[in-house]
């Protein structure tokens, strides 16, 4: 099939950009020193070429994502970065045989894991963005506490997320080492072989962490595009053109159930707006309807959460279909 | 399943309040002089609910809504209020036995329309806002085009979706009404039985339409919320609070992946920022971990595209679960 010919709109995979991204990244980050974010793409085909480029462990936003990751047989090293008041559905993958560590930041967090039948956990402090992560000065004693109930530390994480999209190189660079040494000084306390942390924008400036935890690098998207990252744009929405008026507007069929966040057009326009099924822009060069375009998404993770699967191309022609089977709860 | 006891983030209905909305509506626009907009719900369950009110025939945006509907046995009197490029999935559904009427605002579309196996199609006359529709002297032009090669010219359709979110009512009132004599000017130049129009924030005051395509009143969202409409906010996305700050700030489980537009939390509180599955904010009376809260969205339509299905409750008891079967293309 050529990629012309699948319906729109459509997420588009360049599958050599693609591969040269993960390769480039496992380049800079080999093996364990990369925990893969499997919340940027929600596909355990992509999660399985991140592995075959040598990461061993995966690192999850949702309990269903790491469900999904065990059921594709991926369970075998993962971190669920993100705190949960009901961890028995973790205990229950636990019991199959999966090894899932988990964040914790409070009493009730670590009091849930525990008897949620979670055995690994992870103190995950606040490094500067107002979110998730205990105050730096509470994580031995949550360290203490999770210890006491028979659970084991392996470490720390802090994600820097305030940090990551800063465009100017050196102003993001301090921030990343303000967070950094934060998360080193909480490890100090806290003990445990890992401390987890970074993400695509941070990814070569994070050296404190033992694991970085990027995802968006894969298939990237328009916020991180601006950042001179060495990592290419792999991933495209397909729109057709189905309404051109004669005022000078034209309209596209990827609207914000297909395209979240700003919609950046390859062939060029000014985009008006967004709607449910439409994007109204004014196109740079003349268009026709039946025109095919292609469209950066603002956000990536969000993105392909609207969708159900990728088309996967090499140059023009479709050479596989990838289902987005790890999205919901 | 008492309501508190479902995983979250999850969508919840109150079946009460959704009833009512679709009983007041009908009361209104009774029988045909509603068209219900499916792209609102995505869910033949709730197409069910407003088909037993009466309402004969459905608003559809995209072929994936016409072909559930369809499958679903609600097929006989379908219109797609949207333009497409190829047709020949809708004519595989009139094939099959459905109704199927089709929007068209250019050659190209008409000839797509033609050339798939489309029987009826309605021009679609841009009333205003930049988006789809042709220019109104356009109108009798294309509908000749139309007739000339086979298609019924079913009437005139017209959405001003530029003026149906306008808060101040004499404001929204004159906006609608320039609408609507619009499209009675194209509708006498192009003929047919059907003039279709006109949405949720406009469904009392848009009065030259034969059908009104309101889809959000039988759920409503924040962004209606604030308009005085007589519907009630009988959806809420449920959130469970994951952790708290002692700086002040607290998180819930629910992001940009489950909630779209502006989130308003029910029991007080000011939103700090959306991530991916979190929701940080400042709580209004003090949270505790594992706390639920209730959260209106911005933006209803995109919202329940992010979900798989909705859990439909009676006071604090769930009693169905309902599928969001309508979604993707």
């Amino acid at each position: 099939v050529n990629i012309d010919e699948i319906p729109t709109p459509a997420l588009v995979v360049d599958l050599d950009l693609c591969k040269s991204n993960i390769a480039q990244m496992a380049a800079a980050l080999p093996g364990p020193s990369l925990r893969p974010h499997v919340k940027a793409h929600k596909c355990t085909a992509l999660a399985r070429l991140q592995r075959g480029a040598g990461h061993p462990g995966f690192t999850c936003a949702t309990i269903k994502e790491a469900e999904g990751l065990f059921d594709a047989g991926l369970g075998d090293d993962l971190f669920i970065a993100n705190e949960v008041v009901d961890a028995r559905r973790i205990g229950d993958l636990v019991q199959k045989g999966a090894k899932v560590m988990l964040a914790v930041d409070s009493e009730a967090t670590i009091e849930a894991a525990a008897s949620g039948g979670v055995e690994e956990v992870i103190i995950d402090v606040d490094v500067g963005m107002p979110r998730c992560g205990c105050d730096e000065d509470d994580a031995a004693r949550l360290a203490d506490l999770a210890r006491s109930l028979g659970l084991r530390v392996e470490g720390v994480m802090g994600y820097e997320g305030h940090a990551v999209h800063i465009r100017d190189l050196p102003k993001r660079n301090d921030e990343v080492q303000k967070s950094a040494y934060a998360l080193l000084r909480a490890h100090d306390l806290v003990g445990g072989k890992i401390v987890s942390g970074g993400g695509t924008g941070s990814y070569n400036l994070n050296s404190v962490v033992t694991e970085v935890q990027a995802g968006s690098y894969v298939l990237m998207d328009g916020d991180y595009g601006t950042m001179a990252l060495p990592f290419d744009q792999a991933l495209l929405v397909h729109t057709t053109v189905i309404s051109v008026h004669k005022k000078g507007w034209a309209v596209a069929d990827a609207g914000t159930k297909a395209i979240y966040g700003t919609p950046h057009i390859v062939e060029g326009g000014d985009v008006m707006f967004s709607s449910d099924e439409h994007l109204a822009f004014v196109p740079e060069h003349p268009v026709r309807v039946g025109d095919r375009l292609h469209v950066i998404p603002g956000q990536l993770d969000p993105t392909i959460a609207l969708h159900k699967g990728m088309w996967v191309a090499r140059g023009t022609k479709v050479v596989e279909r990838w289902q987005v089977d790890l999205s919901g709860w």
